[in-house]
């Protein structure tokens, strides 16, 4: 399935969506950090390091954190994620009381554009962002055919996600390249749809697609 | 495939969305009249009528009217909406300077729960605002499962929605109920997928969808 040499990859967040893409990046075969504020207070299934190290270590960063705080932790690393992909998974959301998304923190824009505009020097990629975390690593466990869609500017830097979708198991033709980061506005939109499927479906595997 | 006795049906708004549900549920054998503002200025597939008609000799009504001018089309006919289901599947969107949408005229809720608000005796369910338009009367064209999303707060309304999908070609599988109307905002936002979706596809046939 491995159609890339070994990227360094960090990943940004220990949360359920970080741990299971920092899982699933190891076992494809490339050499992955997971950034975490405080390294060694935890057990992880691979390396752990300060968020700093794992930026400076990687060329591909992989942003798992919660993104309604995504732009604070980001925007004062521009430096030292200057001439790096950014791989945002994020969506950044106002959590109802019942902790589900409620309603979209920048509903007149996206977080990827607010992330490409804060880091001008980084090459800002949106994908991942319209699935429950585990599709994320095994996308052929659906019973229908799932749909990465794919924002961002440098098509390089598409490029080099796509072929590290494809490591975790998308198929080219689930890969849908929806044109630049302004597009991340349509999928970003889509997290209102999270707390509704949760109640119809159950706590189950799903990934909001397109049929054609 | 007709799952249903014959229905009486409106049909108000005779762009493409609304003139394809019409000849769509002609077809299935319901009794449909086309309501639209002018009758006799134009051929339609169905019968045509003005709307107070079309909405008086109907007992379910369907509103395919531009989103962004269905509540000033529609508050005003409270009385003879009254005990009426309403099966809305517009979208109201700010469009762009292409004619596309560009963001949502109502962000902070739906046009779906503002109608219910504005019509209180009639029952609103919302569904099939999330494909184009000629995926609504033909899902089964498609090459992988499209859904119909149902939103509304009457099990009796949205029992009644689903038959009539059912007689329009879908597959009880493919219809997923969400819950009440204010599920809504999730369908609704997903309006913002349609520019990049159409830019990346081409003008072809394609529904939102969840894969599981």
């Amino acid at each position: 399935m491995t159609t890339t040499s070994s990227i360094t990859i960090a990943v940004l967040g220990s949360g359920r969506v970080g741990s299971t893409l920092a899982t699933g990046l190891a076992a494809a075969g490339h050499e992955v950090t997971l950034g975490v504020r405080n390294p060694g207070t935890a057990q992880h299934d691979v390396l752990a390091s300060d968020v700093a190290t794992a930026i400076e270590t990687s060329d591909l960063i992989v942003n798992a954190t919660p993104g309604d705080t995504t732009l604070e932790r980001l925007v004062g690393r521009r430096d030292a994620l200057a001439g790096k992909v950014l791989l945002d998974v994020s969506n950044a959301t106002v959590l109802s009381t019942d902790g589900l998304p409620g309603g979209l923190l920048y509903p007149d824009v996206s977080l990827g554009e607010l992330l490409q505009d804060a880091l001008p020097d980084t090459k800002v990629v949106k994908t991942l962002n319209t699935m429950l975390f585990s599709v994320m690593t095994a996308p052929g466990n659906l019973t229908t055919p799932p749909t990465a869609f794919v924002s961002g500017d440098d098509v390089d830097a598409k490029r080099l996600v796509r072929t590290v979708l494809q490591d975790l198991g998308w198929d080219d033709d689930w890969i849908l390249d929806l044109g630049g980061i302004s597009t991340a506005r349509g999928t970003e939109a889509m997290a209102l749809m999270v707390p509704s499927l949760l109640g119809a479906l159950g706590f189950v595997p799903f990934a909001l697609t397109v049929a054609r």
